[in-house]
């Protein structure tokens, strides 16, 4: 045996973090896109696609872990070694692309865009490096109508989505009031004021994951991690940290009495004020149609990761009555990412809808209503009589049904059927000479039949084929016709 | 002025060969694919979805240029140092795909796919490094009808998009066959046999670009480019150059006949003859209607340039009235690419559809035909009734109309009117205190504006507004209803 040869074979595996996806789950989430494309274009977003390929100058480092600027991003250099990265999301390229094109675009430019983004972050259970993100945005305009416009479309998409106001929650804040903070308990006396607040954010975003204590180590002295890694911490005085965890609990359902809560604690920073106006704003447009309303609330520990945001931010939680998904929904206002390439301040806001925990939710809950694709398998009895096989298969699909024409290996009979099961089509065709002299075919029942076959214990009795009956060729198409009617 | 902090702004540029698209073209394709979409499925093929990323051995180096063939390809090393890549293609991801879940899929696994995929080559014109396909395949099926759906499903996408058997032409050949002229024009005597099949494929795979002249330099002494670049040639000899020349010239219109012009060129070879019988296979199933079809024929010089396919190729060039748009379409067997991974051979053959050429074509036919997202819009007369205009708004969208709520700047009440104009709206709604009191609303039919605007000369008469009137609050959804209908 000559083993000089060895032949080294590739692994049929896909990247770690990455996924395949399959035809039930697709479907499913072509509908919840169709959704939200038509909600999106009833608050007359337009489409926009960029590229999944940016230059790093254009993308700026913006994902929120801070400790890496350089890392989550996928990059590589290219022959004249500019770096090319893949987008890690929507809003971005949208601030490239509207720069790029500003002057055939109208302002306010209001854009929606659908597709994956990729971050070179660690892969857990239910977290991949390619994900899906269905953005809206609009930008070059100041309103707080356009940031409450991004909590309407939300509201509508989930409720088109057949969920109720019981099943979510959309908290509202803005990074203003919480600068505003951070001038407030005077951290500004001996500390660089911006370097604080970038720290001060990073432990409040750590909330949901840390708690409240974590939170409160983090503005102290640090905390060590359950693996013994220690995270220096800011090092407030107690009396500082007292004001911020004060904040941080403030959870009023009545948005006005959180807007008074959180005003006390600001006192009169003027960046913290022009925040609570802009923040009462909103929660006016919010509940313009007069009564409160339930899916949303004023929750000044909201900060979000990305950091662009700029002033409101908000973010929708998805709490049905038999799981929490988390996060499915988050945005805010961004003023400053425009004028990255423009040099002139181009005010906008955003969402972003996380498509994938959505549709994984639904798929799963929607799962038994599922139907195959191929409605009618013509099987091939006889290899001589292909071109009967063709012309019903054609015959068929020109009447728009589904049809597979068995392409594998015709010998044995019984894998067909199996293969027909396993693509759970509902009817077979059978056709040998005897068929085709007579001029009919036998149209076998397999629903019908795995019924049976549930159902009755007896072998003898689904021997007897009570799922099989002989159909006149000329009549084949109108009788699948009408029995998929039925 | 202190210049010691000179902003470096980023270029808001997509990298080299990228594009953004925008609103009209994109609705054109979402209208192309639901017609790629509906027929896979008529023909029973399902849904797969794989990732961007692979790693570069799953890939494997099939891509046209062998003289270059780690290049094409966008890759990097991630932290680990392996090799991962965007996908260059479709097909080799299906061929991993299927390799890593082949327990549970069914076979013959008849799967579709679409999505974009990136090649790092010299952008043109017309060519971009990230372009959309739209493949089906069967994987484990090595029947000469599942090549013949190849191409049943091609014309029947071409027929649902409106083009007619003479809008576009189907060449078929297969690669068998060039190996056995390869053999037959005894090549072998002297070289390795591998080496020069690839050479002549290459050379015959150029034909479309350089011509018979340049495809007859390549095969003997070599070539020299219009920039002075020289080719080495394969340096065959005059008689060998004269037997693939001729057999590269065989065009006949009827199949039959160019299958027996081939068989004699070809001779005795084995492998030949096997390729000539699965042409003439499939020939039969392409004319199992009975009647010649035009749509189709038999053109030795169809190579396909991906270096995986190892029988049946074709491709389908669209030549309408109007314009040529060059190949949209092509596919083949590829017999060896899933027994990369699995070590068993698992025959199996796919068509990729390259529907950006195909959507660049019919979104300029059909351009005249356009709409714009937004039918409504409501404008802003005064900043105080925002909670009217919001109310406003989300009545229409609630009917399902699509309605933009003004959110730019309100002041300039022309550059609101300009703005419509630019979204190509179709009414707009005017309120402020006078009207909003009586309990109505103006209307502006926008489209009728923008005609009287062209049709009639006299500026004082489009003063008097014809193409504006009041409706009341109470009847402005039914009357908007009634005015996109009509």
């Amino acid at each position: 045996m000559d083993r000089s040869k060895k032949i080294v074979r590739p692994k049929a595996i896909t990247p770690r973090g990455f996924k395949d996806n399959f035809h039930s789950y697709l479907k499913k989430r072509d509908e919840v896109l169709e959704v939200v494309n038509r909600v999106y274009e009833l608050y007359g977003f337009e489409r926009l696609e960029t590229p999944a390929i940016e230059t790093v100058d254009a993308l700026g480092k913006f994902l929120p872990d801070v400790n890496r600027p350089n890392e989550g991003v996928f990059a590589w250099q290219d022959e004249t070694d500019s770096w090319l990265a893949l987008r890690y999301d929507l809003t971005a390229p949208l601030a490239r692309a509207f720069s790029q094109h500003r002057n055939t675009l109208q302002v306010p430019y209001k854009r929606y865009s659908f597709g994956p983004v990729w971050r070179d972050e660690k892969p857990g259970p239910d977290r991949f490096k390619e994900f899906y993100q269905f953005d809206a945005d609009i930008v070059g305009s100041s309103s707080f109508i356009a940031d409450a416009e991004m909590c309407f479309v939300v509201f509508d998409v989930l409720k088109e989505l057949g969920f109720s106001v019981a099943d979510y929650s959309t908290r509202i804040s803005n990074r203003k009031i919480l600068s505003g903070l951070v001038q407030a308990v005077k951290l500004a006396d001996d500390t660089d004021l911006g370097d604080i607040e970038l720290v001060v954010f990073r432990a409040i975003d750590k909330l949901d994951r840390l708690g409240l204590q974590g939170v409160e180590s983090l503005l102290g002295k640090g905390r060590t991690d359950s693996s013994g890694d220690f995270t220096k911490g800011a090092n407030l005085s107690a009396g500082q940290i007292d004001t911020i965890m004060s904040f941080l609990k403030i959870k009023d359902n009545d948005p006005y009495k959180a807007l008074q809560e959180m005003g006390l604690l600001i006192k009169d920073s003027e960046i913290g004020q022009e925040g609570l106006g802009e923040l009462k704003n909103i929660t006016d447009a919010l509940l313009s149609e007069g009564s409160s309303n339930p899916s949303f609330r004023i929750d000044p520990s909201v900060v979000r990761g990305l950091a662009y945001y700029t002033g409101t931010v908000f973010e929708t939680e998805l709490t049905t009555t038999t799981s929490s998904l988390g996060s499915i929904s988050g945005g805010g206002r961004y003023d400053d990412l425009v004028s990255r390439f423009t040099g002139q301040k181009v005010p906008s806001t955003g969402v972003s809808i996380g498509i994938d925990r959505l549709v994984s939710f639904l798929h799963e809950r929607d799962s038994k209503k599922e139907k195959g694709v191929v409605d009618v398998i013509v099987t091939v009895m006889d290899k001589n009589l292909m071109q009967h096989y063709i012309n019903i298969a054609s015959d068929l699909r020109a009447h728009g049904v589904n049809t597979d024409l068995y392409v594998g290996n015709p010998k044995d009979f019984g894998k067909q059927m199996k293969y027909a099961d396993s693509r759970n089509a509902a009817f077979a065709i059978v056709a040998g000479t005897n068929e085709l002299k007579d001029d009919i075919v036998q149209v076998k029942d397999l629903k019908l039949g795995r019924k049976l076959s549930v159902d009755i214990s007896s072998n003898e009795e689904w021997k007897e084929q009570p799922a099989q009956f002989p159909v006149k060729r000329e009549e084949l198409i109108e009788k699948i016709l009408e029995l998929l009617r039925s």
